[in-house]
């Protein structure tokens, strides 16, 4: 049987936009039908600088494009304050929703994005692409290897970024009316699944916001950390911040093994990504060295990370579509997770880092 | 002039004074004149497995080195509780004092011991290999150099290792008479130095202990963490434990660089140890890979680091010895900083992970 291809429309031209409209042309079962901004102009640029397909439809509004019939899906890469507004409607458009991360304001903001998929019946993907690349499945299977990983103890994950004087003054992420959580919202949000990722998306019992925390002078978050902590004696912390040289650690320690890896978000590299992993590990007899060593592992793809994502999101759609499925509520519930996490952290720094007890 | 050789007595038969004796069987400045041990035999097996010269001589107590006319200086890797005694001891007999980590159970403890030394004119250095390791000067030319490492802005450290149930039950590391602080002790102390060598020894103002410790059923400390932070933004986080895989991380990020290695206490190997280093490191332009990558730095060195660190405690007697100068201050300076931050995790932890504000 034919793959169904479904039809992305793009709302806004955000520059994360460029990326993926590549990733959905690269994706054997997406297509682009249509963008829409709120200036024709831009929209019209936009798909030519982008190679759009000549039948595109390029709207002067993100209204038509939820209008459009021959749209099966749509991508919202639009400041973290308008999602509410989009993505409630576009799934009440029955428009299947690719949306950018962080994924709202708050979780409770987020519960009615996710209750208007639902009664919809649209799907719903946040876009965190990392979590498609075959690295992270490959990494999976590592920290789920009872015998050579053993129990998950502690994980660290930091991703900072130096912006330029351009983005701290006009990036809509130090924007309060825009993208209000900043660094924690943007790339706190990949640091909070990295560790919701690792521990298998349980979530921790307590979270405190670390002291330290770097503001604008209208209150956006720059720079932040938090410390996590599980019932079961689990541990992580993170570090997030855009006022430091890029950095994109994971370290994710077990009884038995460990893992390590320095590109987590972005591998340095398209076509292929690398983790070390290390089993077991100890001293020498005199300890002047170690047996073994951890190793390197190495994954190639063909498609690069936001295409599988968008692949993986149009298989879903069709899911539905042509076969009648529900809705696949593993990722809502993931990008709730992180959003609740996300929550903590900023209300722990609200209240002068107190320990928030993280609820469901 | 030819070199002056420093005279080493030994005190005690600790594991990891085998690595010490061929250390200071490898530097050129250095010999092994005396060991002594509490039980005669011991101490006659004890040289006999690790090759002391067939001259050196061997004591059925401690009290009997620091007596030998022919011993310049004592390495003590004894368990902390009775580092007072001994360190203090050896320098009122004028034994230039080459001490275990952690220094004492505590900075003012260790305040009795640096006396010592000072009004008896005796150099003291601990025993933390890896400060004289020269991938560790090169690394500090990397943190030092404004151009591409910029101003630091958060370090993280983690020292972990799966300890097995032999040591859990017996080690001295587990026995609150002996290494009181357990973890924080042993692998915490080198966390903590990693973090002060990063900031070039600034204290912070305020330490706090993260939740989630583990202590043994006699309170003895198995995992545990802390946030450091500084008065100018600066940030720090560690985790320490012996319930996890071996794990031996630095991640330093600064405004323009960043420097990452996964085994900053022990090499992996001994010839040669690498870092990795980034310097304004940014994403490709539609932000599917990074240009430039990091760049890996491997130092190779004749003499493990252990030899370079009885090499350069020699050279600092062998200056108080021949050349009259005076003891250098620096590497108790950097002990006593150390031990203040262990100090403060500790009381942190006890006082339930309240805020400590570090004194001097």
């Amino acid at each position: 049987m034919a793959e169904t291809i479904i039809r992305f429309g793009i709302i806004g031209c955000a520059e994360i936009a460029r990326k993926v409209s590549r990733a959905i042309a690269l994706a054997s079962n997406a297509t682009v039908t249509a963008i829409g901004s709120r200036s024709l102009d831009k929209a019209t640029r936009f798909a030519s600088a982008n190679n759009f397909p000549p039948d595109a439809k390029i709207y002067g509004s993100y209204e038509a494009v939820l209008d459009d019939p021959d749209v099966d899906a749509v991508y919202l890469p639009l400041p973290t304050s308008l999602h509410i507004h989009w993505a409630v409607l576009a799934a009440q458009k029955k428009k299947h929703v690719l949306l950018g991360k962080p994924v709202a304001l708050s979780a409770v903001e987020f519960d009615t994005i996710i209750e208007a998929c639902e009664s919809n019946g649209v799907q719903f993907m946040d876009g965190t692409m990392w979590m498609h690349h075959p690295r992270t499945a490959k990494m999976r299977e590592f920290l789920s290897d009872k015998q050579h990983f053993g129990q998950l103890k502690s994980v660290h994950s930091c991703f900072t970024f130096g912006a330029d004087r351009d983005f701290l003054v006009n990036d809509i992420r130090v924007k309060p009316d825009l993208d209000a959580h900043g660094a924690l919202g943007d790339s706190g949000w990949y640091c909070i699944r990295s560790i919701l990722w690792a521990v298998d998306y349980e979530l921790p019992k307590t979270v405190i916001a670390l002291r330290g925390p770097v503001f604008n002078e209208v209150g956006v978050i720059l720079s932040c950390g938090a410390s996590l902590s599980w019932e079961d004696g689990k541990v992580a912390t993170f570090h997030c911040s855009f006022l430091s040289n890029l950095t994109m650690d994971v370290t994710a320690v077990g009884t038995k093994g460990t893992l390590h890896l320095h590109d987590f978000i972005i591998p340095f590299e398209e076509k292929e990504a690398s983790f070390s992993a290390g089993s077991e590990l100890a001293f020498n007899e005199l300890v002047t060295g170690w047996v073994p060593l951890p190793s390197k592992h190495t994954i190639r793809t063909d498609l690069p990370q936001e295409a599988l994502m968008v692949r993986e999101f149009s298989r879903l759609v069709e899911n539905i579509k042509a076969k009648g499925l529900n809705p696949e509520k593993k990722w809502p519930t993931i990008s709730r997770k992180t959003q609740l996490l996300l929550d903590a952290v900023k209300a722990s720094i609200e209240r002068g880092f107190e320990t928030v007890e993280v609820g469901n």
